[in-house]
């Protein structure tokens, strides 16, 4: 299990997938993403662009753990992104957000076959004046530091390049 | 003294008091918090659920450089935070925000045991809309540098996980 | 070619200073600031007041490509900074932004001597709530990552101290 972070467009989802495009294919490509408005859909549309056969694309704006766990034993599995899925819990008055990500841990834990998860890094700026944007944050940070526990490997991306936080260095 | 940089919920405290922890007891906790809003009693809260004894708390949310000085000697000590204190001497009228910056400076170069700060990188977002932020960030920019200058190790904690910028890798 | 990333009040400026200045003079800055106001007035004094001769400077608001591609052969040339750049042709209505990216990595592709371009690093806060903001993180950080990818050295400063992305560590 690798767990990619990255700031806004700074290639993590292109670094994400080339270490999924690397083993044998067919390749689980798990999109968090919900298009509520036009630059959603165009942003989910550019990042869909890239990917070609033999990608097998799941939606999973919630319940990602349980998608995680479907997947077929072995499968590559590319999970792109864990702030959007946070995001969309976090907005979902029904939701439960601890038992999703206790649900989310044990899957990653258990998965049998390579799983890379792709996630923003939103910490590293001034406090936010919003308080949504402040849990958000805080939730954010929790849920990295529990994953990097369990990954094999941390690799943080900035500019498309990646510096190893956790993990064989090559 | 090790400054440990880190963002928000990047598991910087916990990594730093490992660091003091590492060392012999009993350890001086120097903290900068002030409670007023119930958000912020939370979160210290949630900071001192995690120590327990042979930890010792001296509150310094202003007068920082005068709070180190007094430690006893040899005796390993945790601050956190700069950013806490900043904002403090930075919200405070009457401060004197360059005297009391000289002051940490002097304390923790002439500091004879085991320092650990702990500080909050805020530069990596968009420039804040709002003045007071882009100062304060300005400022804990600088600060950072300067307290960079004359560590001895410098850390950057993400997801948990330490990168080494300054120091011994090991 | 060298790009050098980092937040605010990093030190970035300053390390990339000491990078050309290791070299034989003369050299040239490439001055992307504006002073529209004081507060950007006062940051380019505070900028220009850490330079002595043998610097020459070039001021490049916009047309920054054509700025580094009219360097004498062989002069070691600082851009300071990409995302002042940005900001200036985003806010000019007549700029045609893709040209313009497009003329400075032509001109950072067939740069003969030493360049050292410098550039904030925005992407790691949540996510702006002004649309031009989380604009402006998109085209940045598409900026960096298709400089990155032709640069021969990149380094992120965080308190001064460099980390290096890509290229000899040494």
């Amino acid at each position: 299990m690798t767990l990619v972070l990255g700031g806004a467009r700074s290639g993590k989802s292109r670094y994400a997938e080339g270490l999924i495009a690397a083993l044998p294919g067919p390749w689980l490509y798990v999109a968090t993403a919900q298009a509520w408005d036009d630059e959603m859909r165009e942003r989910i549309a550019h990042h869909r662009d890239r990917r070609a056969a033999p990608w097998e694309t799941v939606e999973a704006p919630r319940a990602l753990g349980e998608a995680i766990r479907q997947a077929p034993a072995g499968r590559p599995v590319l999970v792109d992104c864990l702030t959007l899925w946070l995001t969309n819990v976090m907005l979902d008055e029904m939701a439960d957000l601890p038992g999703e990500a206790e649900a989310l841990l044990a899957s990653c834990a258990a998965a049998a076959g390579p799983l890379v998860l792709v996630s923003n890094e939103v910490g590293f700026g001034i406090v936010p004046e919003n308080a949504l944007a402040r849990r958000f944050r805080d939730e954010a940070g929790r849920l990295h530091q529990r994953l990097a526990t369990i990954a094999d490997r941390v690799v943080l991306v900035v500019a498309g390049l990646p510096m190893i936080l956790k993990g064989d260095p090559a």
